[in-house]
Order: C-alpha cells, then sequence, then structure tokens
C-alpha cells in the first residue's frame, strides 16, 4: 500500500479529513485497542471515506509496530485512505538517519508519516532541555531524510497556540524548517486545548498570511470547543483536520470527527468525504464506540441516538407539521432518525439497507420487514444491539423471512439449526490449595443423535465453547476450521428499572472470513452461550449457502 | 423573595448567568426532576453563585407550579439566585390579563419571568398560524402586563438565529415589541442548535448594532458547538447567557453552565460568578449528575474526573517538573485535580505523582519506590490495569511500603486482611426446562472462625458476591453498607505468547465514599473474585485508617 493521497474521495489531496483515532484517540482512558481492534478501527474508517487514517506510533508500541507490519503484508486494504505513522523527531544532537525511532518510522513502511515537534519555546527549554535552533534542526533533518526516502510527511507542530502566543517566532521558525524540508502540510494543534474559536481563527488567518504554508489543525476539547475551533480554523483557511472518532482523547478528548465531518458536509457545503459514505456517519461512530468498548453517547451531535429524539410537549403536535421546523438538519442525511431509537438499525429503511449490504433483498417483502423492526426493536429493549453482530442479525432477518406470509421460497432460506441444547452445567471450583479449575457438561442432540461432552478450560465460557466442541465434533466436520479470535463483554447497568443484563459479542473466524454473534442475557455464560450458538449456526448456514451462490 | 438581580456576585447585573436546568435542562431524556429534586438543584446552583435560576414553567406541569409555591412560601433561600418562571406569551386573539397561562406566572410569585415567543415568520405562520404583526402584539401585550403586575421580563426569541437569516425585519419586529413593552433583555434563541460561532458572533453584533438592545444568548448543541457559540456570543456583546449544568437538554443539550462558565472566567477573565464559588465548579457538577440520576462524564471539560488526567509516558516525567506546560489551566482553580494514570506507558515519575495523589508519600522511600514500579510494570505485562482502579493501586503501593527495607513504621501501614478464603465453587445449570441457575458455596476464615455459606444469584458473580456477603455478615458488621456499583468487564485478546485473560472492574460505594478495584484472571470469575475481596479490604483499611488522621 503506498498511496499518499486521499482516493475517490469528491475534494481529492485539496481538503484532508485525517483521523488519529488509533493514535491519539488511543490515549483515552480506558481505551486498550487489541490488534484485531485497530484492523477493525481503519476498515470503518476508510468505510467512512476519510482521507487519511493514522495507526499509530511503530516502534514505541508493540501493537503499533504490528499493525503497520499486517498493513504492509496485505492485511488493511483500504479503499480511499493512506495510511499514516506517526513519530518524534530525531533526538537533540542525534543524526536522522541513525535514531532508531525515526528507522522505525521507515521500517513500518507507512507512506506517510505525522512528525510530531515542540513549536513552543517553554517546551523546548524545559522539555526537550535544548534551544530554538536545535529544535529546528532536529524538525528540518528528519523531515528531509523522511522525505528522501519517499515518504510524504505532515508535521504536527505541538503547543503551537500558546508557543505562538508566547514567542511567535520560535514557533514558526520550527514550522518553516519542517515546511521547507519538504513537509507538505503545517499542523497547528492545540495540544493542551486550551483556545476559544475567534482567536484560534485569528492566529490560523495570521499563519497563513505570514507564511503561505498549507495550515492543517489538531484540536482538542478542553474548554468544550475543540468541534468549534477544527471548523472555524477551516473557515480561517485550515485544509487539513485532524480528529478522533466520537471526540476519544486524552483528558476531555479531541475534537469529535463526525460533528466536524457533519458540520463541514452540512453547514459550509463542503464534500470532505464521498457524498454516498455522510449516511454512514452514525452506524460508523456507534461501531466504533463498540469496539473501544465504550458506551455510545445518546446526546453527541449528529450521530447520538438522541441527537434529532423530542420530548418536549410544546413542540411535539409541530414537528408532525413541519419536522425540518425543529431540527437543524434532516437527520437521514448522517443516516440518524428523528424518533427515539435504541439504535439506528430500528429504522425501517436502514434495516432494509443492512439487509441488501447482508445479501437479504427485503425491499419487496414489506410484512418480513414489518416484522423484522418490531423483533430488532423488542431485543434492543432488553439489551441487544446488532451494530456490530452483523452475524446474528443475518440470521435474525432470515428467520423473519422464512416465517413470514407470502415470501418466495428462494429468499425463505434458514438453515435447520445443527444442533440444539438439552442442558448444560458448568462448574467452577477455587480449590483449597489455590488452583480454579472450570469444568463444563453439555447434553446436546444432533440430527438424530443425543450427544454427552465434558471439557475442562480456562474459565467457564472456554470451558463451555471445549464442551460443545467436543460432543458436536463427530457429527460436524467443519467444526474444526472455526475459532473464535474475540470476546467481548459489556455490563449494560443504565436502564431504568431493570436488572442489569450482560451483552457478549463474539468474534469467529473459519480463516476464509469473520463474522460477530451477538448473546444477551442476566448470566454472562448464558449470554455467552447465545452468542457461540449463533456463530455455529451461521457458520453452519454458510456452509450451505455460499455467498455468491 | 422579590429580588430581580443577582446579588454578591462580582458584576452584579451587568452580566447574567442564568441557569436553565429545571427547566430546558430537564428535556433531556431521562431526566425526571422530583419537587424535592428540584429544590436541591437550585440550592446547588445558588452556591455556585449564578445570577438567575429557571425553575420552571409554572401552570404547565404540576410539579414546577408546586416549586414555585414552595419558593414563594420560603422554602428555597436563594443567596445568590434570582428566581424566574418560564412560560408563553398570550395565544393568538386572546387578552394579555385573561390568559390563564399567563396569569399562571403571576400565580408563581417568581420575580423574574422569562417570555418564550416565536421570532421566525416560518413559525409564526406554520406552527402558531398568524401573522408577524400580531405576533410581536402577543410579546407586546404579555410583557406590558406582566412589568405593569412587577415583574421583570426576559424575552427568549426562539428560534432567533434562523429567523434572522431568513427575513431580519420580522425577527427583529418581534424582539422590538418586548423590549419596548419593558422587557430588560432580549435573548436570542438558537432553538435547533445549527449555528457556528463564526457567524453566530456575526448575527449577534448585528443585532447589538441595530438595535442597541440588552442581547442574551440561548445555544442548544446540535452542532456540538454550544459552549463555543455562547462564549463567541459573549465576545460579541452579549451580556446574559442561558446554561444547564453539564450541558443537560433535549436532542444533544444545552451549552454547559460549567464549561461555559470555566471559559468564561479563566480564558477571558470575566468574573461571572463569585470567586469562591470557582473553586466548587467540579463539586457542583457531580453533585448535580447524581441529583438527575446520570453518570457523571468523566471526559466534560473542567470538571471531568479526566478532564487533567495524562496517560502518555511521553509526558509523565516532563509534567512533573512543570505541570503547567500540560494543563490549560491549573486544575485546581475549578476544583478539580490533575491525575496521572498508571499504565504501560508510565513509569517512576508518575508513580511517586500517583502515590502523592492517594496520600502516599514516596519521595524519600526510593527502595519502595523501585520494588513497586517493578510490580505495576510486571502485573500490566499480565493484563492487570490500575488507570481507573486507585483502591487497587493504593493497596499495593502499601503493601510494597510495608515490605521494603527502612520504610519509617508510621508509612508502612497495611491492614492485615479481614478475611481468607479457603475455597469456593459455583454452580451454572441450564436446565433442561430452558431455567438458568447459577449457585455459589464459599468457605472462609475470618478471625478465628470458619464460615461456609451457600447463595444463589442472577449469573456466577452475583452468586459468589452474595455468598461471600452471607459467610461474612456475622463477623464484619460494615459488610452490609458496602454495595456494588457498577461492574465492568474486559476480555483481553492479542497478548502475543498468553491465553486470554479476563480483567475485572469492580465499583464500590458506602454511601460516604466510591472506590474502585481490578481483578485479572484467565477465569472471569476469579478475576471478579480478586476485584470483590480489594474492595472489601479496602474498605476494611479506611475503616482503621480514615483519612486525615
Amino acid at each position: 500500500m503506498t498511496r499518499t493521497t486521499p482516493a475517490e474521495t469528491p475534494l481529492g489531496d485539496s481538503f484532508h479529513v485525517f483521523d488519529t483515532t488509533l493514535r491519539d484517540g488511543a490515549q483515552r482512558e480506558g481505551i486498550t485497542y487489541s490488534l484485531a481492534d485497530k484492523l477493525a478501527v481503519a476498515r470503518l474508517l476508510d468505510e467512512l471515506g476519510v482521507g487519511f487514517i493514522e495507526g499509530g506510533w511503530p516502534g514505541a508500541l508493540p501493537t503499533d509496530t504490528e499493525f503497520f507490519a499486517r498493513a504492509a503484508a496485505g492485511d488493511l486494504q483500504l479503499r480511499h485512505a493512506a495510511l499514516v505513522a506517526f513519530g518524534a523527531t530525531r533526538r537533540p544532537g542525534a543524526k536522522a538517519d541513525q535514531d532508531p525511532q525515526v528507522r522505525a518510522l521507515l521500517d513500518s513502511a507507512a507512506p506517510v508519516v505525522t512528525l510530531v515537534a515542540k513549536s513552543d519555546v517553554r517546551h523546548i527549554e524545559r522539555a526537550l532541555r535544548t534551544d530554538a535552533a536545535e529544535a529546528a534542526a532536529m524538525v528540518r533533518d528528519t523531515v528531509a531524510f523522511l522525505v528522501g526516502e519517499g515518504r510524504r510527511v505532515f508535521l504536527d507542530a505541538e503547543h503551537f497556540f500558546d508557543g505562538f502566543a508566547h514567542d511567535p517566532d520560535c514557533a514558526l521558525r520550527v514550522l518553516t524548517a519542517g515546511v521547507e524540508a519538504g513537509a507538505d502540510v503545517a499542523v497547528l494543534c492545540d495540544t493542551n486545548g486550551g483556545q476559544l474559536p475567534l482567536r484560534l481563527a485569528d492566529t490560523v488567518g495570521e499563519v497563513i498570511a505570514r507564511t503561505g504554508f498549507r495550515v492543517g489543525i489538531h484540536c482538542q476539547d478542553d474548554t468544550g470547543c475543540a468541534v468549534a475551533n477544527s471548523v472555524a480554523a477551516v473557515q480561517a483557511g485550515a485544509t487539513h483536520v485532524q480528529c478522533t472518532a466520537n471526540g476519544y482523547g486524552e483528558r476531555a478528548g479531541n475534537a469529535d470527527l463526525f460533528a466536524v465531518v457533519g458540520n463541514l458536509v452540512t453547514k459550509l457545503g463542503m464534500p470532505v468525504i464521498p457524498a454516498h459514505c455522510v449516511p454512514e456517519l452514525s452506524r460508523v461512530s456507534h461501531a466504533l464506540a463498540e469496539i473501544a468498548n465504550l458506551a455510545p453517547d445518546t446526546h453527541q451531535a449528529y450521530v447520538g441516538a438522541s441527537a434529532f429524539a423530542h420530548k418536549a410537549g410544546l413542540h411535539a403536535s409541530a414537528i408532525k407539521v413541519d419536522p425540518l421546523l425543529y431540527n437543524h438538519i434532516d437527520p437521514e442525511v448522517v443516516g440518524n432518525d428523528m424518533r427515539v431509537l435504541v439504535t439506528e438499525m430500528a429504522g425501517r429503511a436502514s434495516l432494509e439497507l443492512k439487509g441488501r449490504e447482508l445479501g437479504i433483498d427485503l425491499a419487496g417483502q414489506p410484512a418480513a420487514l414489518t416484522s423484522a423492526v418490531r423483533r430488532v426493536k423488542e431485543l434492543e429493549s432488553r439489551g441487544w444491539s446488532f451494530e456490530a453482530a452483523d452475524a446474528s442479525l443475518e440470521l435474525l432477518l432470515r428467520r423473519e423471512l422464512a416465517s413470514a406470509e407470502g415470501v418466495p421460497a428462494e429468499l425463505a432460506t434458514v438453515e435447520t439449526p445443527p444442533f440444539a441444547l438439552e442442558s448444560y452445567r458448568v462448574i467452577l471450583d477455587h480449590r483449597a490449595d489455590g488452583v480454579v479449575v472450570s469444568e463444563a457438561t453439555v447434553k446436546v442432540h444432533v440430527g438424530d443423535a443425543r450427544a454427552i461432552a465434558t471439557a475442562e478450560g480456562n474459565g467457564p465460557v472456554h470451558a463451555l465453547d471445549a464442551a460443545l466442541r467436543e460432543a458436536l465434533r463427530p457429527h460436524l466436520p467443519w467444526l474444526d476450521e472455526v475459532a473464535l479470535t474475540d470476546y467481548k463483554v459489556r455490563i449494560l447497568t443504565d436502564r431504568p428499572g431493570t436488572d442489569a443484563v450482560t451483552r457478549v459479542l463474539v468474534e469467529s473466524t473459519d480463516r476464509e472470513r469473520e463474522w460477530t454473534t451477538v448473546g444477551v442475557h442476566g448470566n454472562i455464560v448464558e449470554a455467552s452461550w447465545l452468542a457461540l450458538c449463533d456463530a455455529l449456526v451461521h457458520k453452519a448456514f454458510r456452509a450451505s449457502h455460499p455467498v455468491g451462490s
């Protein structure tokens, strides 16, 4: 992958939507992306049509190093975005081509590199313990070396706004060193997030006027103004905007990608992502929250489940007459819905759209679609969520199609489940000698046979999975191809008037594809069981109905 | 209570911090304030020194009517704020003094009234079904009547920005009718929240230039810019700013009181609340979240628990040298704290800082610090994470201090654990009739006694917790004060060369404080057990070593 510019986006390279969820977003307390998470996040961001995906800091963090290795090996095919590695300039007094940190950037094989550099003289002196001349030289040498090696380079000028206010000459000297050495964009970073929009826009305008450089913007949300600051910077002439999904980031977070893109597209008329991607904003936002294992913010601008939900009795009747009088945009533009939704999936139109994506044509089957919408809503009210569990949703839609009236036989394809549970028992022992043992016994019916098996595992779910496989293996030869690759648990406690329930997501692979299933129950083991079963049923269905057949 | 201006605030009546948490904030999905809640909210807001508290809509909502009755009866003594009732102008074609809605405002005895009026001609025609002349007359008549009855009146011009862009003459005509009839402030409302700061500031400036009126601002957060818009309006000349606590409100919410005040005080140098109230911002924000029964937003600007939390090891040593290089303000100014998150990326400096935060001085104990750093790193390499588990980290540091050489006895305080496990067993049955049952048996030693108990629960952890409590209750009387308030599970996969492990966070409370503990194990139930035990050990430690003693 050697692309250095956005592809198939309306503004091409003239405007950059630069996502740093995987690097700066991962600084948020509570986020720890696995390698599989990182690949999934990058794919979703690419589906949204962002121009650049900053994947991490190779050489500094092992998962990030491996992420770039997997990308270089062809495991990450991006349609729109160019892949970016983040790193620091050479150390004071060192040589760029001999600095292991800088070499790690080259070794990552990322076609684009963002280099962070200090531009505030106080940071240069107190944290870096050097002077402005050496700080500029560090930038110049490192940019020149990477550009010489064929990389496209952006320069992140850390603490730029404070630095510029305190000592504009030093701040501009660092920028100039980078741009003269070949950096394409001088990114002005409000690293401690203390800016307000009017002044920030003035500074951006002044920097552009004084230097003529291509300027980018990177905002943190410590004044609650990161989105506004980013948009104001664009209005002042910045043509590269750095954001994170849902504003994830250190402290109060970063500028939220979805609000920034929503504002640029719908308020300023700038087609910064492909037109067909704009209605994906809500779906991708929620899916990225699931991967981060964080509850989506229901009140998030543009994409929150409540962003277009109206409670006010005052407005209720007028809304019916003319919804656009009370909504700042048509919610469907960003894939959201005006009704109060548990998720964006519950809408009829989006379920039909999602079905098409899964290869199920619901357009001509209004009865099946109606009952599917009802079923999804009912399950979502009990804590289910299908946003990240396509395989479970596909099974649900196929079951609805199979049971609805008047559906042609070729559409009503649903696999008879390959097995049926009679009972299971799991025993966990923390013995007096300190050893912890998990043992599960499963009784299932498969075809005409009854199978019983017992197995041990690291924990209750592992033991249950092992016992189930043990029982089914003689009857279902394809079972050994299927492996669990990820397992996520979310305890849902914020549902007033109900007991906490557990939602489990299981990701499976058969080495050809990956699929995700969901289970919800008050008991974590039963929730896991439901997701495990769906995973195997989905495999059985695909084994007998290959995609494209 | 007849006060109509803010009292004991530095700017007096020349600048209004106007809180509408109890009226517009209550429109947020999920918030339902009881009468007691409303009184508590008003008292907290008054402690913060806001100038006006809009208490609700008397006549429209029974709880609001009663709230004003209680205030009039002397049950709400406000030191700083004037109490405001919200209502609509008279109906089209009616007389103001005979409109029951308008009379309810008088009957509320609130000394100040905010009247909402439509200023967008499209709303006047389509929702109100009248014309601009009658809309202006409705405003004029109602304001004049209430002013004649001795009330101070503010005018909320609904959908002002859209209306002004579409038909400025109509929008200004409504404003003018209100101000000429005696309204003190013309509040420009971005009711559907669609504005961005640069243009909004221009509009505010233009309205002031054309009318000379005293102008206020009311922003919704549909573009993610409510805080920025409010501040920009003040910079453009508005001297009255309407906010809600934590941004509560319909859809994406309103402008957050705490961020707006934080910005005005610390960024623009405007003493909009009394100086001694500024350090109350964080406490009041969290208390208001509790009353609303919503989890505080840990990433909220200024007041969130993570607003000054630093994760990056890159910065940790520099932060120690000069914290203000990395924070946009001193967190203590707004009653918040800088937190250093202990993660794999952090080292000795951040652990020392963290210890200080927990009341443990490691500065003079290099041996203990060294062994604590080693222990934390070793645990983190096995999947532990202390960034959200201060109580477990505190226990770890105290244990290291107690076992290190040469530590003074008064520092080496570590509690003998109040109980010791012999063994436990958990049985989970999914029976053939479909019922799922969890049962746990625990054998523990507590003091000289051996205790055995069995209990059922919704799931394995619930059953284990119940059995442990059952076994310990006769011996540890404080146990009933401790309740689990949250339980989070994260499966850690992708750690090369190791099996997946489960990390469990348990949040506990004894109604006086909350603390979080962590447990990690390949088995989720054992991981939960470790976190549960730490929670009780920490409680036992605090019971014998109260903070501050």
